[in-house]
């Protein structure tokens, strides 16, 4: 279904730029899952644009009003609907430019589809504002998931051109969370040379991407599918999703299709009782399934499409080669906030994985013990 | 749904390697279609192994069969069922090393998931060989879709450290198809070397991996969805239900995260009356919807796990570490044969996102002419 | 899905009785199609309750607030997701019977379910009032049918134990819009006692049932699936979500059991150059898939549960024998108001089956003539 | 999707009457469950045909054959795929009418939906053969339902004008299971006459249809979904799935629409410390919700549209009206062989449900114990 994803959990995405509220549909939770305002808050705050040169000036209370499910601070077992007002719109900047298609935007391939009937107005359906009703979603499931001893984390591993630390270096698995304001990085002190160079950029009239990884830890061996409800097509499914993610691997990636079968392939081996791999260069996958190793994911999210930098494209209704100067508020780099967007999705596609198997109780009262 | 995928048309795989049969059942074709047995014979042809030390011994004759849905040559619009009956068997020398889980295989995610109850030999459902069924059902897509002026092409981009040429170099998208038995490249030129560097890997008891490259032309834009079901998501799914993908990148993918914006960018350009993009570092997709300019995709195919060097693992019903060396006939590399699964899931894909849009009956009729 | 359903059209209702709002998305509908406010309110205006003795005093404005998907009147291609505030709430009535099961109601069931985490109020998710949602998204479907040319009609055929007039006696299937604020009946005449008879059971404390009978013309022949898509498996699971209805037939129903072959089945005619059948005992559908003829369908619709007579039932928390005396405002019988709300979920699954067969652009283009 | 249903567990059916064999695909069955073959043969042996003037003399010896999902007699928890051959065919019998449309068949809209490419020889893919394929499926789930203490049972309610006992007759629910070549009948006394009954229709070159009622016991409260999963949505869809069935109802129906709401209502009572409903008109669903009592259902089963009396009809590539004699063999009443195809169907249905709320691998562990 074109804005609903999920099996035993489902994830509806609704909602326009400037009209007048974005939300989502969120079904499948069991009843009596505690919903925590402090913790959604705090993830609303990763996303939140701070209008600080590095972020849009727009900025929004992003203030969450659930519809339906919640009821004394608990899920009610019923579809949690939650819808975030639309408040601080500045349709004239974008009405100047509405026969123009900006580079890189969704503007044509709307027009294709919708026939000219799309609610154009700051990338309508396809702006990032969206993104907001996704983490407010996935807060949910996170809280769920933490319950459930599963813990999923998302850095910064690459933007504008620096890398934060490697995984490999987050000892025993100490993975920071950030501060309030502050990037997601395993190593705090790559935050000032990104932000500079992302300001750079900006400085430019230009935009930067970067990558960002995602580690999930607590899934237990066994879930997933083998052919196409794998782990992996799960969770690319979900992140392909998310505007301006263009690639996405797991494990050691693409640089799997360098190596050699004896360097790729993960020795098993007993620890403390448990059968674990030596490394982990699968990411936690082998053949679609969990292997109760750590899950480790990168995507590449590309630069802002909106700069400031003049640029050909057509005009529309005349179809005519013209040029174009976009104005308006936009992020220099969304990869920052897009951190907290992927951990949400990431977050929504294990807490479906894990009820299929377990099913919709097990939500609540917790999963089987392993053996 | 867990081995069953697709909106309009859907694709259910099924069976294990050593099983009695191995098959597919492919639902919501239009009837009337055409099904072409020299076509579907030069598919399956490109995906048989060859027992050459490129490919493994094992070789199937690869008769398909059709269970239901075609008669006198034809779709008959319920839906098809085909199966490939599985011949050349040869369980004992997987018996040997059942308790071993072999590293980088789903031994271990299996025995988690069904709890001892798999059907192990030759890897059973995890096993390369159901690929032959994705084959055949893709080869009936890929037959529709030619009809209807969409291509899909797939090479290998590079395999065992060996590139091919790049797409940039196909003037006018000239897509050779390769002669059988020769591997898929754009320069022909490349495959000896390729083969080369294969087989040094395989007298090391060792395997090679690579990457494909994927080129969907003709897809009218407006086809896909802005967020679940984007074309992104829809084919990333699939392809990470190929065994040993682990990534997947869409037009320049994760080097986007490393350009500015005003590089990565796609300027819009009237030519012919047309609009088109300058360039193509999206992939034909913004948004999540096809923008008419080809589909480009690479996926990461990792070594293949099956090598002769000794290797650690774990004997699992004794929870003991343990050594082993497997036996058995195993393809040095699968990245040649795998190039037509994958071509064959994306054709899939695509017919499934055209027939959301479209309807059933312009898979037999046509697809609107663009104004 | 729990709460979505549909294939290329779908529908999620959302809501508690007594929560912030109700509401509903509907995903699938073409660009461009209008939205009519009038049309819309006159729909609504069929569900309202009217605290005259034959319904509910609890009555609502039942303002529509669209959160997404219409822009200056027109949808926008992507979801449409619409509110209803809910204002006249008037909890203290039901905060005294809480732990005491109604029986008839879902109650028990919600407890068992939900493990006591449901909201209760009002009937929270399991009340009448989550059909005006169903309401309102059906009438954006009604309107694009009638476009389409293809009319979706609900009448009273029994309520109270007062019949309608049969639908054979509607000449040439002129079927009359009821005026505002009267009963939906072929046959006006049947007004007046048909209400005494609903008084006379509110009266006594008690509540009646009825029959509903729903005819759809202009479908055309080949409209959906052979096995688990057909007309009457997709009209029927839509008609056993509504609250009350515990039987649906097709055609001639339950008749048919008693009727022999030679009875049973329709004749095909020509008539004017097309296809048609001289009798419709089977409803319009044969083999599932839409005839070309009238879809005739008739459910059957309990009494309301909620009764003013004493009842036994349990104390929940206590696990003891109890009675119960329901106060609040209920409606003595719902089927005069239930009549709009099947006619806009059948409305709701026809639009579905024509856009699977017929593509999303047939919903604004229209569909093809037939021969 | 168009041949596939189910959410937890789905079932995909296939086939045409004369092509080379129908089959379906069972998928989310739990690892290691037994696969009984002598259950399996006793169930296939209920819709067997006999030649004896009740059902068609085209017997077939419907041997299941697996092709994935089943190894040493248990299930491996990949998709089960069975087919059956299709062997004693006489296609000659039809090809004489195929331009004649038969009335009550699906010959017609075939026509409409698939343009003239239908496999049309025995009925295709509408023949009563594909229920074959629902019964071997539906005895998988029969079998894992009762190691969970769940028991389906069907039996005929009516037939040929001749009921069957009361199921309020059947004393502690003991429900007989009949011998093999039997109807299944709660009084056996009643086969006789309901014999005679249908073999005179057939003499008269006539056919009967009649009424099959289902009951469920052992399905704890909480299970299904309020709205569009609800129990009744979900059996209510698989029921329209078989061929002739033109009318459900649950608990006491359409007798509900007649009933006053003191009469309709169960009163719960406490009994044995736990809570049942002292009556049943409800038939175990509140809301759309399993209540812990046996679910109740019928179904109206139009006669056998095959007669041998001469039939108005029309000549489809002619368009001209026309008479139709049919020959071939067929049954004067299919609803004694319907009985075990509605069983499978409802056996498969309420495991679907099942696996949704306790997770797949509650069907080979079992179900939590109620409190």
């Amino acid at each position: 279904m074109k804005n609903t994803f999920g099996s035993a959990v489902s994830l509806t995405i609704f909602g326009e730029s400037h009209g007048p509220a974005i939300g989502a549909v969120l079904d499948g939770l069991a009843a009596g899952l505690a919903v925590d305002p402090a913790y959604l808050a705090l993830r609303m705050d990763r996303r939140r644009a701070r209008g600080d040169g590095l972020s849009t000036a727009r900025t929004e209370p992003d203030e969450i009003e659930f519809l339906s499910g919640v009821y004394n601070g608990r899920t009610t077992g019923t579809a949690v609907t939650l819808a975030l007002r639309n408040t601080n719109t500045r349709s004239g900047d974008y009405a100047k430019t509405a026969a123009l298609l900006r580079p890189g935007h969704a503007d044509y391939t709307a027009f294709a589809k919708y026939e000219g009937w799309q609610d154009a107005r700051g990338g309508g359906h396809f702006s990032g504002r969206l993104t907001a009703a996704a983490v407010a979603a996935g807060a949910l499931c996170e809280h769920v998931l933490q319950t459930l001893g599963v813990r999923v984390y998302t850095h910064i591993a690459e933007c504008a051109g620096i890398a934060d630390a490697p995984l490999s270096s987050a000892a025993g698995l100490v993975l920071p969370e950030p501060e309030p304001g502050h990037f997601a990085l395993l190593d705090p002190a790559r935050e000032a040379p990104m932000q500079a160079a992302i300001r750079a950029a900006g400085a430019d009239g230009d935009s930067v991407g970067g990558v960002l990884e995602t580690i999930v830890t607590g899934v237990p061996a066994g879930v997933g599918e083998p052919w196409f409800d794998s782990v992996e097509s799960e969770l690319a499914h979900l992140m392909f999703s998310m505007p301006a993610v263009k690639g996405i691997e797991f494990g050691a990636g693409f640089a799997l299709a360098r190596m050699r079968g004896s360097e790729a392939n993960d020795a098993f081996r007993m620890r403390g009782g448990r059968i674990v791999t030596a490394t982990n260069r699968n990411g936690g996958v082998n053949g679609g399934i969990a292997n109760g190793m750590p899950i480790v994911l990168r995507t590449a999210v590309k630069p802002t499409p909106s700069i400031y930098k003049r640029q050909d494209t057509v005009d529309y209704p005349a179809r005519a080669d013209a040029s174009l100067q976009i104005a308006g508020r936009h992020d220099p780099c969304i990869v920052p906030r897009a951190a907290v967007v992927q951990n949400s999705l990431v977050a929504f596609g294990i807490l479906d994985l894990l009820t299929v198997r377990y099913g919709t109780l097990a939500q609540k009262h917790g999963l089987p013990q392993p053996e």
